[in-house]
Parts: structure tokens; C-alpha cells; sequence
């Protein structure tokens, strides 16, 4: 019987083949094969040699995608071939990304595998955009919050201790859910003046942005067409990107004018 | 007049070299000048080519590291003067780094510069020790909180918002108020049981972790000796440890015994 090969269990990071570990390339080049989704760039794709196995596991719609059981049960399968698997997550694997079940059951297999974090969404987007997760004055912490749930029902989260202005708040997958997040945090006494930020494909070429406040931000939305996957920053921070933004250029817009800006350029 | 060069602030991740990203790797190579404090490894510092110049402004004890004012215009001096800086931070720069604060800096001065994300301690920590931040059914999300405070003072948090047994808490710097810290959160009804980690100077070569409760915390910490910097997660997927710790083996200990564990090998 083959020994079965490892698993690797990598984060891609938010789009920018440059924001990669140096060990998650290292992976890309050496593995026989890649199992990866629809949350990773096509730019990382093209880092994978010539001639490797690669499978997609999931559809841009969301309605077809492969069911978890049936990745978690691909990835052992090729493993136990004596296949080493790269399966190549969005972001880091362990936010909001499933790695922990595909994890444990590798583990429940006997198959070995390793964890390799990357940079998740926030981070990327907070670097690019100039706009600090935390800042003395301005936010003492930061919460990572999936804005999915399973469709008809509502999101079940403590609204109340969610409406602090002093921790920025990072909605993932937030443009269904919208309509809530934004009625529940004002409800429970977050300022509707509250800065606020969304993000359409960040850190990829694709990459849409704007500025705006909490009760202002559904209107920018819809207006500009914002696709998935999208994602939300509301705090004080947000305020920062108007002088940040410009990589050291002072923005000579107004940040609260409506009017979306171009990413910054790497 | 010398036009300003460019300063890049960069997330030099937790330590382990690999753990970089592709640019971070690269902008180190290539600075003329890198500028550094006590949280950043060094297996990543012997990364600089000899004979660059490298300024170090922290040290380890705390109390005389280098005002942060006087680290914006060292930042900023360098650059009028035609270098090219790397501002290496522990970890990423937006996130308990004070990118935020010298990213203000050089846009008032106008000097050009770029912020760089790096793999933050909770991720870096997370895929180490087999601790996704998020997963179905225990933890709908996480945040990072700040566990440092001006000495002397309470630390000021909405600690009935953070007793929430379905978000990941994930303290950094938090051993000088770790009394503080469990006192609080089992006060407003966090469980005493709430499964636990500490982990001491996190994926370098001096790692050392243990995995506890909310309630044991305090005197495993004490038991082991734990040194800054240290970082404590808490929550039910913590839970989660024993099994993926050992990349795929079935952890043989009793992960709530007490016992310290190696930390995983990468």
C-alpha cells in the first residue's frame, strides 16, 4: 500500500501574487497537484508549472459548487494516491476559509498535512487602502465577522457588543446582508455617521472601492455596482484613508463625497 | 534639493522566515536602509545583505525603547536624505504596530511610502497550532484585542461585549494583564471551562505554548515561566488543538492536562 502524501493546506492571500508567503510559492512550484477555488486570483493560478494537476472545486455562482464533504473526501483521496496536494485557499485558511474541517478530517484519515497562514482580506485591504486595523485614539481592537448565513434566514450575532465605537469592525462576505448589518449596528446605538468602507475584489486588478458612512454605505453600493466578494470596514480608523490612501500623497478628494477612487497602485 | 525616497512599512510576519511575503522578501533585499525593533526575529534580520545599514529602535525590556516620534523623524530624516527604508514591524503594521502613527507621519512630511501587509501573530499562531480562528458551529468570527495598557491603569474594554462564547478572543501582549483579562470575562459569564492557549514568542524558534482553561490560565502561565511576547487565545476552538496540532497525527496527550507541548514543527 502507498504511503499517503501530505496535504498542504495553504493561504493565498487576498489576490496579489506578491502578498504570497514565501512558503506558500515555494509549495505552488513543487506540488503535483492543486485544488483550488474560486476565491483565488487568476494571477496565482498562473504561478502553477505547466503540466500539474489542477482541480476547481467551486462555481462563481455559489449555487454549484462542490459540497464540503466531497473536498474534504478529494483531498484524502489524492493524498492516499501518494499525491502531494496543495489545496490553495483565498485569504488564510483558517478565517472564515473551512480549512479547520477539511483539516480535521485529514486528520480523522491519518493523512498528513500542514497549515500555511496567509494574509487574510482585512489585512491586505487595510494595507493597500490606508486605513489601520487598530490605532492609539481611534480603535483598540479589531473583529473579523462572517456577513454570511444560510440564505432566509437572519445573521445571529450580538448586535450590541458589535456597536462599539471603539473596536473597527471587518464584515467577509457582506453584500447579501447588508440591509441587517447596518440596521442592527445603528438600532443598537452605532453613529450613522460612523465611517465606513467597502471593498469589491480586493488587492486583485479588479479591485473597486469606497469611502463612506454607515447610513450612507447600501446607496454608494448599489450605485457603483459593487460585485462579490465584497467587504466592509466600519470605525473611526476608516477616516485615516483620505491622508493614507495616496501612499504618501495627501488625497486631494473628499473621502465622503460619493465619488470612488481608484485603487492605489502596488 | 535630494527628492525624498521611499520608505516601505513592512509586516515581517511572527517570525519564521518563510512566513514573509514574496515583496517583503524582496524589499528587504533591496533597502538601503532597514530600520527594526525588538519583535522582529532574528532569523529574519540575517535575511539583510552585509554591509546595509540597520537601525534598531526598541529594546527588549521596554522602558528605554525609542519615543515614537523620534522613530517617525528617523524615518523621515532617512528618507529626505535619498535612502531607501524598510520599516520592519513585527507581525503587520496596521495591526498593534503603529503603522497607523508613522504612516501620518511621512504623509504630512510628504514623503512617498507603502504599507506592506505581513501575517499577523493570531494567523501565524492559528495554522501553527492547529487553532482555526473561525469554524462552524464554535466561533462565528474573532477578534484582536490589545491586552498592553498604560501601567498603572485598567485596561478599558467592553467586557460584557467580549464574554461572547461564540467569537474567538485572541489577546496580544497579555501578560501583564492577564489577571485582569480572565477576572473580567468570567465576571460577565464567560465559562471558567472555556477552553484556552498561551503561547510565548509564537513561531520562531523559541516557541512555547500550552493549552489550558479560562480558569487554569493564569497558573500554567506562571507554572512555565512564560516570557513576553506572549499572545492567549480563548474560545471553543481552541478545543480543537489536540487533534490538529500534530499536523495530521492524532495528539496522544490530554491537551487540558497542564503538560507544555513542543510546539508543531513547520
Amino acid at each position: 500500500m502507498t504511503e499517503p502524501s501530505k496535504v498542504y493546506l495553504v493561504g493565498a492571500g487576498p489576490g496579489d501574487p506578491d502578498l504570497l508567503t514565501v512558503k506558500a510559492m515555494a509549495l505552488i512550484e513543487r506540488a503535483e497537484v492543486v485544488v483550488y477555488d474560486r476565491l483565488v486570483s487568476q494571477e496565482i493560478l498562473d504561478l502553477i508549472p505547466q503540466g500539474r494537476m489542477r482541480i476547481f472545486v467551486g462555481k462563481a455562482s455559489g449555487h454549484h459548487h462542490m459540497p464540503q464533504d466531497e473536498i474534504n473526501a478529494l483531498l484524502a483521496g489524492l493524498a492516499m494516491k501518494g499525491h502531494t496536494v496543495v489545496r490553495l485557499k483565498g485569504g488564510d485558511p483558517f478565517v472564515f476559509g473551512r480549512g479547520g474541517e477539511e483539516a480535521l478530517h485529514l486528520s480523522k484519515s491519518a493523512i498528513p498535512f500542514e497549515v500555511v497562514p496567509g494574509i487574510t482580506a482585512s489585512n491586505g485591504i487595510s494595507a493597500a487602502l490606508g486605513v489601520p486595523l487598530t490605532h492609539r485614539g481611534l480603535a483598540t481592537g479589531v473583529r473579523f465577522i462572517t456577513g454570511h448565513c444560510r440564505s432566509g434566514t437572519d445573521l445571529d450575532l450580538d448586535w450590541k457588543g458589535l456597536a462599539d465605537p471603539d473596536t473597527t469592525l471587518v464584515f467577509y462576505m457582506a453584500k447579501a446582508n447588508l440591509d441587517q448589518i447596518v440596521k442592527n449596528l445603528t438600532d443598537e446605538g452605532l453613529a450613522p455617521s460612523t465611517p465606513a468602507l467597502a471593498v469589491s475584489k480586493g488587492t486583485t486588478v479588479k479591485q473597486r472601492h469606497c469611502l463612506s458612512t454607515l447610513a450612507d454605505l447600501r446607496n454608494m453600493i448599489e450605485a457603483l455596482a459593487f460585485e462579490a466578494p465584497m467587504l466592509i470596514m466600519i470605525g473611526k480608523v476608516v477616516s485615516l484613508a483620505a491622508e493614507l490612501n495616496g501612499q504618501g500623497k495627501i488625497d486631494e478628494g473628499n473621502a465622503f463625497d460619493g465619488v470612488e477612487k481608484k485603487a492605489a497602485q502596488a
